[in-house]
């Protein structure tokens, strides 16, 4: 598996928001990143000490760096990013897609997404779970809103000729992003070969090509 | 209590977004609007037959019309105007200010809000709950990302030059908005004067004149 | 901004309950007080150290003193005053309000309420969001219970000759208290004389008066 | 089993709250006790014709009767009494207890719970989960205030020489109450005795008597 | 009372699980049982450092010692046992019961219950709260599933000639176990004897030797 | 595509369960199949026509059919199986799996999942998100529990000589099951070729390969 490649890729991919539903039970509390204690959420630092740069981020109005091989960029605004979301259950995200770029298949293990078109015309599309496994996509044009559901497999991809860019939120201050592709065969170890070669009905060959180029 | 001014005011400045936690329990619930069924949020349509239409909005690239009182627009992506927002606890808005103009001291009784500034400068700023009334506020450039948490009164302030942009999204999808001083001094009816006029330390006079511009 | 009186106000005013929805997960986790961690919520104090104190509080039965400009009084029981309502949703509080006094317009951003009259005349009133602002009020009298939902304005008034004494509930450990005229025109600091021109459609000079009262 | 007994006692016991998480997605939804439709809590009241009295109970000024055997009554305020508490997670109670009465060992399934001592003396306890079993318990007098953790058994006895009156608040407003010796002694139909007889170390001369006392 | 027996027979008795509805905000927090801070749950190790046996428990194919009083014995594996669920909200539990045995009427005052039998033949029962306390029971034969709602009382009886075994599965990673009769005669210190007299309707010697046993 | 194989696979792979937490608000709510009303979750029957037999579901000792590509086989019993389970946020199901077999990547939308080996040895694993990707995997071996965390992918393969046989239970009674194979190249209709190629870094002649196979 080639981690060095996939680096760079998982970063290029990284989508940046979730969806949780625990309720803050103050007015904020925003993260301590120095923090040695270690719970659900992150701790907070002294509110007496809480500027107003505790609850800002800025620079989502620069274009993130599309040129990876998915040709798409997602520059995250969480609570790593943010501390000031802690406890208040949303995010937001810029996500940048080169005219043949894709925001490749992934999930938010705890968060819905609403996405807003901002420039350019985006196909975006997510499938429903088992049995039915149907797939709902839309071309979206600037202005256009759409909504991927929690936990849902989702992807974006740019059907036009200029850059696209839009903006998404979720309902959690750390969503989570599994990019499937990069999960599956990019783990760290590797999930073994003849797992995915049943899995995806491909040849075990096939399936240590994929791994590699992860 | 002039409620025709009241309802082109209270319309122009729909803040629509909303933070609630109950969690979704099947991949989506899409709002039918037609149902005779009144439940916590809303009733679902028949899975079978929702289309990718119910999952999105257009128009959010439009300019608001912000030729009223207070120079403001906000159109709200709420699962009024997007029924598959139904129990995915996420929602959207654009919010427009021209350069004199306010988005009015307003609070969400349902969701914490994150905001992005699209075009221009805007103060923005929040004051925490009893006893300290502190106001954290902070002049934000396009690009910037800020967050008020739930329940607390915030407002926008355009301070640049040229017209203000910004999309705002919340975790409930029908937060709610309550526009303090139309609340206060325009409910239908009336507070009566005598306790508007002890809570804010006026006299009654003052109250009625207020009351009557609502 | 005269802060000297506003903090007797505030006081006066202080509502002190709140309602969130995080479940406990052990029996009980009374708050610690000392303890220099500060989480969503509180820290526990060692469950084997804790006594029955820590599940009690006394003096409710006190009438609280109404000599104040609203002529009012809000004695709070809340995890602040009771450690042991550390993670169990719940609050309560003594309202006592002289013959010609008010509990001002205020909201709970994180509780709805239920209020019992144990002594005289109230008139009691929320209002709904935008945009029907409707306000739905009561005269209540002993033994009367009315309910106000979540993040909704609303108020109390004495409309009898004597004074009168409430019992509130509210869903939450620490339900916060915004009393709006306070929040509004005696924030720390003051927010923008023309912000709340516009907003409440009256002259700056009348926001600059109306300030300086708080 | 004598139910006859039992319904006249269980009754007398109904403590009535709960205390549950769900969030309020819109205003209020005020229960239709009407509705055909049964859901997770209830189905709303079109908002457009609740009045204020949708929000309000009267008559916990009213002491309750406590001519039977375990000398208590409860008097509930939930939402089978006051329709508006629907969606709103809190509820109340009037708690009265005779000198000699006890209100016996119960719990709610669906939370926690928050006692004021209006008038009177009274013992109240709640016991830990295994394995400690530890009772926890503290003589309250007027004005005092104790709280009980959700789904705990508790109890409360008037340990003085006069009528005992409380007020209790729940987390739900649908709280359930599960009063321990109906429930185990005088179920519809009885548990069997050789269950009761272990579980209890006893006879099963000893259980057979018991139950045909509810 | 007789602590020594007691301890005996409430560790043969500990159902072992939970059911709280707290999200988990980041991928795992596995519990760091060392940590001298406690919150609501438990601190979370450093993630960094967790390795696959924080989310593994090995033994509960062993068969539980049901030479007992009660002739049952449950194996939990909960949060205390398996630290990786932590904030994850499920536990599991092995149910032994002896031909002649039962799991006596508790409650999980934190989860509802999911049951399974693999070997052998059990009556299982819950009772419904106030006011109907109606008794559901079934007897379940190897290979059938049934529920148990949060906080209502149910037992296991084995009605067949040989041992059975269940797997049991509750929503909380600490649902607590009441086992009623230890909780109502055996916790420590004693509820008052009168309490119990007039709760259950005996003579208070009856309440004395019941005591005397746990 | 072909969905006629795809069909008996995902029947043969359908996981069945899911974790949600909203809680109940009574003390139960039997799912209503016939009910024309669709509500997040399900409407309730009539408690009052509820028996026994609404709790329960018989069958899961019988082996699941393995004879199947993957050579595994989930049988749920999940609100769909055991309309008992609505509202109680917990589920179950048994997994088979052949010598030579594996129950593929896959993800529960919406609960953690606890996973007991009643029989034989299996290798589980599952992937943290984004970036670190890392697979946490583990050898079990009969009577070994092991939990998955919510939204995360995982998945299990038979490493002994035997059948092997676990029972999992998830936190919600409609877990939801994404298999991450069949709803990445099996969904109907089929994602873009060209998107999978990127994603997956292969040809568009490999992506259409393996869609084929789906």
């Amino acid at each position: 598996m080639a981690k060095g490649v996939l680096l760079i890729c998982s970063l290029g991919l990284v989508f940046a928001f979730a969806a949780a539903d625990n309720s803050s039970l103050q007015d904020f509390c925003v993260a301590d990143a120095g923090s040695s204690v270690l719970v659900n959420g992150q701790a907070c630092k002294d509110p007496e000490t809480v500027q107003a740069n505790g609850f800002s981020f800025s620079g989502l109005h620069l274009p993130g760096n599309t040129s990876n091989p998915v040709g798409s960029k997602v520059t995250p605004v969480t609570v790593a990013q943010l501390p000031g979301l802690n406890t208040l259950g949303i995010s937001m995200a810029r996500i940048d897609i080169a005219p043949w770029g894709i925001n490749p298949p992934h999930t938010h293990p705890r968060a819905s997404e609403i996405l807003l078109v901002l420039e350019g015309t985006l196909e975006v599309g997510f499938i429903t779970s088992n049995p039915d496994n149907r797939l709902i996509s839309k071309i979206l044009q600037k202005g256009d809103v759409f909504v991927f559901p929690q936990g849902l497999i989702h992807y974006q991809r740019n059907t036009g000729y200029g850059n696209a860019v839009a903006i998404a939120a979720l309902g959690s201050e750390n969503p989570g992003v599994i990019t499937i592709a990069n999960v599956v065969f990019g783990s760290m170890p590797d999930i073994s070969v003849d797992i995915l070669a049943k899995a995806f009905k491909v040849d075990k060959t096939v399936v240590s090509q994929i791994q590699s180029k992860f």
